[in-house]
């Protein structure tokens, strides 16, 4: 088995040295999140996760989800794993106590999510599906929906379901075809929807479907399309379970990664048509459906940061078993490899950005509960921006650098890295998915630039520049060698503002043009970003060290980290800065069949 | 079925318009390598890639190279496509017509091999092994042992393999325990070897092993390896088959790709000992062993652009069939999504990038034949010393791109690049071995930093440095938008040159400090030589389109690609010399607890 050990300690650094828990606490409704109920939240689930999740990580994925005559078989443990997941009520960890949750803020479900998918990625996704059910009911379904299902969903007895995508339209809902009919009460709906995750399973004995689909009046396009809930089985008067409902699951993929997940084609409506209950008004579908999305957007960024830590710490535990060769201008003994500098250099490649992911989700999932809780409007609305701001970035940055830094991982390991039985691969297959799913990174840059930066003409993005400078301030006052961490972060952050500039500028006359840098707009953000959450970790580590407080090599140890990613990360968004600005040009030059 | 194209075009415009064939083929032994015959060749080639070995790719990896009693089987089709090959010559193709190859450069060899591999990658790792048999028995073997062997060597009938792996000794050779003991007139082998690729299997009668082993007496290190020709059936004094060796295969891996390629752990000498011929003096095989690796480790960087150039021929087809969205700034109606800016960056990317890897793998090729060629002394001794520089460069350089450019290839799939029956995500597994194996790319960057730079005090660095200068001076002189090409490269000179001073300076008193940025060392040396191919190639296109000879579209394509890629990729150069400069310390900073 493959030990998962959870990084409490790097978490505990950003919720209490950079205050990020007590400015959650103070919200009213979050006040039971003191630090100590915090701490043991985390523990608790850090078990769950090394004890439960992470030994089913490696057999999941040789045994995978199976489909024989219409079932779906879940690989060995994870059902149980699931019931253990619902007594211990971890799926209402963040859901209002009206439910049956337990109203943590976002942030402490967020330590509490990066760890279960840290733990079992392909397992992870049942949970973190339920999420954008229970979102899109709480806000648009009717007081009876709530009443009959939020409690089963919030238990997490009831698993829910996104059902978005077509065969013929993936990232373009506009030309969904799923139909709904009206009938007394409910709706009728038939079609075939596909890539749908945990669409069915047997780990449940019911499962929630939240459904996109078109009513025959319905107008053309996006405002056409409308949200339902459909039950698997269907829900008696008195809550108890009735007849099954008139869908099915018709096959499940085989993918390159997440194995143990299955990932459904799901058809509704053989005969009659599945019964489904309209959720908001009629089409008005795409805007529930989006505030599912964006909380499932940020926590799939989330799982960049969670398999990159989780295959640090496998190249980590490998680097230093693996005795093979000397070191560069050392002694005559043999060493293990972790001595080499290029190993090295590796383990502090993924390390340092794994830290940096972390904290942007982190002190995202902050503006999440501020625009959720706070009590002034003012301020709730900024978080809100800041949120909409940063959800793509953490998606695509982090999902981005999942891949590539679990990709290190395998190289860290050698020729070991490439037998599956390891387990390094495993990670590098299941990263992959993350870039793709709930909007690929394509879309992200896209919603990045057209919906969050051009559409404001710049000023949300001003404003967390302008609050990065301050960081970067900070930093610039620390001692050699690291008051570096502050400077290239100015650097980066002139780039940054200066490309900002050029796209708010040339945007609106040529979209086209802005499109083909959106990608590496969103790469500099993020890369700049990081490096800001670097920097105010790295002032709050020095503070730590002079007051004599907490545990000296902890800190030390963040201001290298900080200092690496300040030397080998901040200065490649000078190149970022330049493609877009000299050379979006470029992207669009040769006509179609050149290709 | 998933066609291959080969890249026909592009392969002539190298050996033609950029002048690489008349170098060779005016070079003793090479006069029969005219245009005319070439041009077969490729289009023979092709056929045989694109009519025999694509059409198995897939299902290769789907089947896998089973093991069941002791016998490997290889997928549907492979042992008839090894026939195929046979028959046609194609393995003797770059071989001496002493032995019965057909004597052609190793330019020629390069581009062929390249399509084999972008066609079923795991089918070509076999030739690719027999290529390094052929080499070192040539060069070190003894007269019988060329006269039995080499002709069914070159022939293709009997395949060769390379075992130098052992379960502790991975990198690093000098832990190797396999043992040899003299007996009249050859030797017995005894031990373990491990990741032996088509170490066994059904596609041939005989396999010739060549296997690194120690006498008994032998000092201690890489001194004492010795190099062995063990066959897998005796060959008897007539040259028929005789009795079986004392050899078998022990089991197979389960690997993350090249599913079809059989990876045998060897079990020599279970009884008497595996009898072997000594290849060579005893224990100087590393010598005869670093033969075989040199050619393996430039056929593995081909790889790279193999790989690429397959996974940017599926990943554009699909882009120009899958309707999506529509066009940023353009009309109401849907659109391929080649039209999407981010798909069409996506594209650029991998295949200015693909260009530059096939113009430095193909001109280190020319470097081959020179060094084994040429009349003049000095100038086999410069074409050798460019050709020990490159070596290493082509093969991480081209390889981490392999990997990079699959996985964008993937994402421009979208979900479906997450299907393994897409086939876009087998090319993503099958890549990720090409860093790893033949000296991982932590190994190459070594062996460039130590071997190829520091060790003549940057001398031949240099020269090349200067060479590339006059292509960037050419470069430079092209009409707006394309003097950028020159442009940027001389930036990216400048940053390589002084990088190396500060190596050569520095190097000699910290080689820890030099080699934590060894990696950063060879993706700039990298990603400025693949600069300075793509403007030599952007100089030939503007000369050809002047002079109003070829085709006209051809010529501008690779000029917006020699611009693309000097606006995308050249700027990171600037990262990579400052990460070296100013921060390689960083890497090694923390201490080993700290991890």
């Amino acid at each position: 088995m493959i030990p998962y050990n959870p990084p409490i300690n790097d978490m505990t650094f950003l919720l209490n040295d950079l205050g990020m828990l007590p400015k959650v606490a103070e919200l009213p409704g979050y006040e039971e999140a003191d630090a100590e109920l915090v701490d043991a939240l985390l523990n608790e689930a850090g078990k769950l996760s090394s004890e439960v999740l992470a030994p089913i990580n490696r057999t999941g994925d040789e045994q995978g989800a199976t489909f024989e005559n219409g079932v779906v078989r879940t690989a060995d443990g994870f059902a149980d794993a699931y019931q253990a997941f619902v007594d211990g009520g971890w799926n209402g960890l963040t859901c209002s106590t009206e439910f049956g949750g337990q109203q943590m803020p976002s942030l402490i479900g967020t330590a509490v999510m990066e760890m279960f998918t840290s733990a079992n990625m392909a397992w992870s996704l049942c949970p973190l599906l339920t999420v954008g059910a229970i979102e899109s009911i709480e806000t648009y379904g009717s007081a009876e929906l709530k009443k009959t299902y939020l409690p089963k969903l919030v238990s997490g007895e009831w698993p829910g379901t996104m059902n978005l995508t077509e065969p013929h339209a993936g990232s373009d809902l506009a030309e969904l075809r799923c139909r709904a009919e009206r009938e007394n009460g409910h709706y009728r709906i038939k079609g075939q929807k596909i890539f749908i995750t945990y669409g069915e399973h047997d780990m449940s004995e019911n499962i929630i479907h939240m459904v996109l689909a078109r009513l025959p009046d319905a107008p053309a396009g996006t405002k056409g399309i409308s949200l339902f809930l459909v039950p698997k089985i269907l829900v008696n008067d008195d809550g108890s379970l009735g007849q099954k409902n008139d869908l099915r699951c018709a096959s499940v993929e085989h993918k390159l990664g997440i194995h143990a997940s299955p990932t459904c084609i799901m058809a509704y409506g053989d005969n009659e048509g599945a019964i489904g209950f309209l959720v908001g008004e009629e089409n008005e579908g795409l805007k529930a459906m989006f505030t599912m999305m964006n909380m499932a957007r940020f926590n799939v960024g989330l799982q960049g940061v969670s398999i990159a830590e989780r295959a640090y710490q496998q190249a980590r535990d490998f680097a230093k078993e693996r005795v093979q060769g000397r070191v560069d201008g050392g002694g005559p003994e043999k060493v293990a490899i972790i001595n080499h500098p290029d190993v090295r250099r590796m383990l502090m490649d993924i390390r340092s950005q794994t830290e940096a992911m972390r904290a942007l989700a982190y002190d995202t999932a902050v503006q999440f509960d501020i625009a959720k809780r706070h009590t002034d409007a003012d301020t709730r609305n900024e978080a809100k921006a800041k949120l909409d701001l940063l959800t793509p970035i953490v998606k695509a940055w982090s999902t981005d650098l999942g891949v590539e830094l679990t990709s290190t991982a395998v190289q860290i390991h050698g020729g070991m890295g490439f037998i599956e039985e390891t387990g390094a691969a495993q990670h590098y297959r299941d990263s992959r998915i993350a870039p793709i799913y709930e909007g690929t990174n394509g879309i992200q840059s896209r919603d990045l630039m057209g919906r969050k930066v051009l559409r404001d003409g710049g000023e949300t993005a001003r404003g967390y520049i302008e609050e990065m400078r301050e960081y970067a301030a900070a930093a610039a006052t620390l001692e050699a060698p690291y008051s570096i961490i502050g400077e290239n972060l100015s650097t980066a952050l002139d780039a940054l503002a200066n490309t900002t500039d050029w796209l708010v500028e040339n945007g609106g006359k040529s979209p086209a043009l802005a499109f083909a840098g959106a990608d590496a707009y969103l790469d500099l953000f993020g890369k700049t970003a990081g490096g800001a959450m670097m920097a105010r970790a790295a002032v709050a580590a020095q503070s730590s060290l002079s007051n004599g407080s907490g545990n000296p090599s902890f800190y030390e140890t963040k201001l290298t980290t900080a200092r690496f990613y300040a030397i080998h990360v901040l200065p490649k968004t000078a190149a970022l800065a330049s493609e877009i600005t000299e050379g979006a040009d470029v992207v669009l030059k040769l006509p179609e069949d050149a290709f």
